[in-house]
């Protein structure tokens, strides 16, 4: 696996260590429920074109990273089906974690993994299931963010805000810092803030001084190590204990036995908020996270009448609908305004849009009541 | 066919003819797709327990007439199925028209055809596609109809209303008829009226002197062929040249020749409102037409919310509504209110409950843009 690797000087690492791109796979993007399952993440899915979250966040990353300058790291369930979807990823690059434990272990753990061979890289991480259509607006943004991470700063891409969103969280800038020309803008970090209620996030929209926290990291692979010394040592020698034996033949002894007493905390709240250096790269790429089937619906085209179709829709006084359909079947609708469908093989959901963050509620129920194989 | 049948003396006659029963089965019942189809009609369907609306309805018919004296009116599309539905119905005794024309040409050919053999036979006819939960008032109603038609009279048979339906034509009833004692209760009818509005339903409600048409109708056969003969006797004469075909090598020349021929009227419209002497026997016998999805809700259990549910169905914040799933799927709806769903293999129906009349133009547009096959 992951020891087989022997790190060649990356021709794309301009000066000092060469960039690594980690994908963190976890999460089932339970409110993509029924299309997404347990056994079938959001990140797994082609929700756009043919190819799926991850593959597109691979493709993505390719202009930024060779194949084996990419790791993803994953929950045991996965790692055959990131195989098969990524076959140009060495098998050893996908980083199997035992348990979902946040992402402050799972990047620590692969930062730690990097910093064995080379203590000066550059790590981004970027989520496994977000949708970006700017690439280029992406890979510039990110080229900012390594420029920014060489200094020795915790970075993060923020994006500039569109709308006063209540799900998401925010980065508060302060002051430009001052780059080499040519490589972007950045600025201060001042604080992350949780997703705010409707009266801040428009107050955030209108100061123009706020970004959308997109879970979009760099730093070199020295400064997050430090970091971490000093705000979560207990991870860090877990990390480290784990990533002492990543070569040899304790890894999965070392790795199930201290895995768990990780404490499971977010990179964000965990190391970044409280980082003494901590810049953040504005940035408009087209994004979205994609993270529930109002949020898709925005995302894929519309008729005249607002309607997101995927499917067969035989649409009477339809309007500002989604209808996603697997199955084929003919769907028809009438006399509906905001209205929810999605059409599985097992499973069919129906749901206002206003609510659609409840299908979360959906799982849950599944869950209590035993009938976890639809979850 | 038919010509096979040698009617005997019938034990249920009493004084005079014997009573037959005819059962139009034409109507696909549109407004129940994509449960209903042009291939499956709704009187097929077993929407209640095990047996199809048509079995219920020769059931129901039984107590009253062997079923030999049972006659079923259907379009070639449907004879196969009906033989299969009701096996105990002699083949000769399915009747099937070459096209659809009405009720008018229909139930004036099965009189035809009775008279031949017995000119003093009472016929009542019976929709094939309604549903009646209270069989024994069923019986006593058509009992007293039967009497009643004895005399000569047209008869039909009312439902006392229960609310201010619209989706419903009335009859008006005035004088009480003198029968002998243990016959029931019967008016003189003065008027057939077509659907009304909310007003009017609500004033026919209140006067207590108006019924429900059920097209629930009885008469003796030369009362009808007389009535028809005075006003209908283009449809008489061709009724007529069918029927003295019908046992010889023509019939099947006579019959698609003359067929197309004959007025397309209903028997309610085209005879029983013009009729000399017209009697209404009202009755409670917890009947429904079935006529579309918010009334199919209305006649299947409900959960405490209001929810009329058959299939699996996981609920979160949803009331009101009907869902029906075929298909063994789950269905799960979250924050709705007043919504249909009907889940098929092939089709799946979502609609506001208050336009459950609009699923005719789901049907309309199917066969509009040369998807009959769904129709």
């Amino acid at each position: 696996m992951f020891d087989s690797i022997t790190p060649q000087p990356n021709a794309r690492s301009g000066s000092g260590g060469a960039f690594w791109a980690v994908i963190p796979a976890g999460g089932a993007g339970t409110r993509l429920w029924p299309l997404s399952r347990a056994t079938r993440p959001k990140f797994l899915l082609p929700l756009f074109g043919n190819r799926s979250l991850l593959q597109q966040t691979f493709d993505r990353l390719l202009p930024l990273a060779d194949a084996d300058h990419i790791l993803v790291v994953c929950g045991p369930a996965h790692a055959a089906a990131i195989a098969r979807q990524l076959p140009d990823l060495p098998a050893a690059n996908i980083v199997v974690e035992p348990s979902p434990n946040g992402t402050g272990p799972a990047l620590a753990l692969a930062t730690a993994l990097i910093a064995r061979d080379d203590p000066r890289a550059i790590v981004g991480s970027f989520a496994a299931d977000h949708d970006v259509t700017d690439r280029d607006a992406f890979a510039a943004a990110v080229r900012t963010a390594i420029a920014v991470a060489r200094k020795g700063e915790l970075v993060t891409v923020g994006l500039t805000p569109t709308r006063p969103e209540t799900g998401y969280g925010y980065i508060e800038r302060t002051d430009q810092i001052v780059l080499t020309s040519g490589h972007g803008t950045a600025y201060r970090a001042a604080r992350f803030i949780e997703k705010p209620d409707r009266a801040h996030a428009e107050q955030y929209l209108e100061a123009g001084t706020f970004l959308w926290n997109a879970a979009m990291f760099a730093w070199r692979v020295d400064a997050l190590l430090g970091e971490l010394e000093r705000q979560q040592p207990e991870l860090l020698a877990g990390v480290r204990r784990i990533a002492d034996a990543w070569d040899r033949p304790q890894r999965e002894i070392v790795t199930t036995s201290v895995w768990p007493t990780l404490p499971n905390v977010t990179i964000d709240i965990g190391v970044m908020e409280g980082a003494r250096a901590l810049a953040v790269i504005p940035a408009e790429m087209g994004w979205s996270d994609v993270g529930d089937w109002n949020g898709l619906g925005e995302l894929i085209e519309q008729d005249g009448l607002g309607n997101s179709v995927r499917g067969d829709l035989l649409r009477i006084d339809t309007t500002n609908s989604v209808i996603w359909s697997e199955t084929g079947r003919m769907v028809a609708m009438v006399g509906l305004d905001n209205i929810i469908v999605v059409d599985t093989e097992d499973a069919l959901l129906i749901i206002d849009r206003g609510k659609s963050q409840d299908v979360r509620k959906v799982v849950d129920q599944l869950k209590a009541t035993m009938r976890g194989e639809l979850s």
